[in-house]
């Protein structure tokens, strides 16, 4: 359920990284970091059902702990302790479940999360747009091919039940078995409903109608005329500010891939406003023999209680924030990589320091020093008298571009012979003019 | 025991990685990762008498697991699970220990180490001789003050112990009382060898004379002379190999800050060569008035019995390797920004998209969706009206170098107000040429 990353890995993660915190500088966050653990109690009752995917460290002495399961509850519980109000950071870092690894699907029991949040009392729906202002620049910077953003509300989907006859005990089971909605058909969901958690089939029925429904500012406009949901206070505010998110939407551009639906539920507990979650559509690349199969790679809300159950008098800080998943994302990129045959570089070096003759290592190691002094990414082979066609085949392999030969000649005219490894080009450089030249040669890398 | 790092905190620490990691790529090193958590039993008998600091995994089901106490042994199990025998690489993760954290000196139960490590067989000293050069480049660059790089040998340690007399059984446990002495005098360290562990005060004594020592090629060969220790085989191979490491040090140009000192002996069972550590010496800045009591900010060695442990077939891969222990460098950098009230900006936002009268929230979102979408760094206040005495203190306060101004007259005249927060130089900027200005007037930050 855990893995390591291989070199190879790692470049293709790195590159996923630099897009992630390039968008989310761009959008001027800082950066924090909190520890793996927490306290146990710390996690306690933010997480309903999933609670039990906890791990929990061993009691030997001292505080009981927890690994981290999400960034949310860490970042509200750093909130409340140093009494910030008024913050807009990204954290990414390990989390840790004890679920079901899927590992072909990119599931894992640990995996990274990406997390902006904007915390703060502000005026209504400007962070929550700019949160998928950012999902929707990092899905499209990373060339995923075509994706949605569906969006919901809590006080929409809580209206909705009441005014469908739920009764107000049963709303957040309710809600997780809406939450299913991506994965099973209505029928089961509906059977769930009525069969295991007991609510009357007349108001799965009614749910059932509105969870159908999907669409834009129109289908706000509609509901916001809906006899029975327009009564309810919930929804209402719920649909009107869902109405200022999609004006704000329509400024940013990006509505194409916006998706207002009423099946999004989402199972965490900590959410009380504006909910989302993008999934990609079926790959498009015909490079890809097997498209996986790939559900949500982002997902987050608003949740303007948490903070508070951190804070000894209560005092609340309004919060919303996006966690991009992206387990999945590296799994769609290496699969793309294999199949493309694409050579990744997983080192950065620019000039191998070789010798053609033996008993040359005193020299190169003097040459490969003053490299690494001016800045120079270099390697040597760590023997005494490699082979140059050793030499010669490492920078293939590993793809460095240049070759710096010493030999006893070169030695004499006080000049270095630079090879560039894809040419086969041979050129004398005097000694002195040598870290210039690799500079030069290597800048457009 | 653990801590938070703050957004100025985090901004210190990119610093410092970034150094680091720019070092580690520029000697070639490619980059991996593995789980925070590792078997138990792949933990067993690596540590020594520093095993009970390991952290567990409750048992909830399933594998007893345990939170990795370096980056080494994780390290080693990665070589030996695939079958690697070639490989340099770096990783920059946390590990845990449940010590007495001295949080004054920058000790914590979580903390990163920096690790870079060259496994394979090759010829001697030369990847040990990098791994130094390595740790002289990143206390030179991270400008520290001045350092000593304190280099022995397993080997010469063992052969010392054999010649004066210490049974072999208690080689392991002479030698964690001699690393020892870097904090208590060596009388203490005596008492502890002859009253703790049972070792006769001659034997003791005839330590004692070996472990004051401590110099360069000369005293190699001084003690590749000394009738006792020339005659031990194991020393005589560690002293052979340290002088050819000395040479090669000559040639980077470095023995200035490396001293061969017999006194130094790490605690961890695993090596099995070379050893060093660096210490920073009392801090020169006069800027400091509390001066940090810092010791060891770097260590390693060989260790080529590691990977083999972990291979059903015990097949061997040299390695050696360095950690740097960054905790310690970020509370000296801490204290330094401290005391020199150094403005540290915790973002990278170049213009604040403002505007100097109300109802122009729309006008904001739509400018900035502009500049975001061309790569700018940007931010609004998320306000529907917020005064424009307010936006200009935000860009003082976060170090914001620009204000990109709308107001109703610019929209008329199709352009933007730029003002220079800095300067409170104002020109009025053609729309479409705002982004290309932007850019030219950040290029240098």
């Amino acid at each position: 359920g855990t893995r390591d990353y291989s070199p190879k890995q790692m470049a293709i993660r790195e590159r996923v990284f630099t897009a992630i915190i390039n968008c989310f500088k761009r959008h001027g966050a800082e950066v924090i970091d909190t520890p793996v653990f927490e306290l146990k109690e710390t996690l306690t009752g933010k997480y309903g059902e999933d609670s039990k995917l906890i791990y929990d460290l061993k009691d030997q002495g001292g505080e009981l702990l927890s690994l981290r399961y999400d960034l949310t509850v860490p970042f509200a519980r750093y909130l409340a302790m140093n009494k910030i109000t008024n913050i807009k950071r990204y954290h990414i870092a390990k989390v840790y479940r004890r679920d079901n690894p899927a590992t072909t699907r990119g599931r894992y029991r640990e995996f990274y999360q990406c997390d902006f949040d904007i915390a703060g009392q502000f005026d209504p729906m400007i962070p929550d747009a700019e949160c998928l202002k950012i999902v929707h620049e990092i899905l499209s910077d990373l060339q995923l091919g075509d994706f949605l953003i569906k969006v919901n509300d809590r006080r929409i989907l809580d209206g909705m039940f009441a005014v469908c006859g739920v009764p107000d005990s049963k709303f957040r089971t309710i809600c997780s078995s809406v939450d299913k909605l991506d994965k099973v058909p209505w029928e089961e969901v509906k059977n769930e409903m009525v069969g295991e958690k007991g609510l009357s089939p007349e108001a799965a029925d009614r749910i059932g109608e509105y969870v159908q429904l999907h669409g834009g500012l129109d289908l706000i406009e509609q509901l916001l005329q809906d006899p029975k949901l327009s009564q309810n206070k919930l929804a209402k505010e719920g649909l009107g500010d869902m109405k200022l998110l999609f004006e704000y939407l329509t400024l940013f551009g990006i509505t194409g891939k916006i998706s207002f639906d009423l099946s999004l539920a989402r199972g965490l507990d900590y959410y009380t406003g504006v909910i989302y979650e993008a999934v990609l559509l079926q790959q498009q690349n015909d490079h890809v023999e097997d498209p996986v199969s790939v559900g949500s790679v982002a997902g987050g809300g608003r949740y303007d209680g948490l903070v508070g159950m951190f804070d000894p008098k209560g005092r609340k800080v309004p919060c919303v924030g996006v966690s991009i998943g992206i387990e999945r994302i590296f799994s769609i990129l290496e699969q793309r990589v294999e199949a493309s045959e694409e050579k990744i570089r997983t080192t950065e070096t620019q000039v191998l320091v070789a010798s053609a003759q033996k008993k040359l290592l005193e020299e190169r190691l003097r040459l490969i020093s003053e490299l690494w002094d001016a800045g120079i990414k270099a390697e040597i082979l760590y023997k005494k008298n490699p082979k140059l066609l050793n030499q010669l085949q490492y920078c293939e392999e590993t793809g460095i571009p240049l070759v710096a030969i010493v030999g006893e000649q070169e030695l004499k005219d006080g000049v270095v012979k630079l090879r560039d490894v894809a040419t086969r080009e041979e050129v004398n450089i005097r000694r002195e003019n040598l870290i210039e030249e690799i500079r030069m040669r290597t800048s457009q890398l």
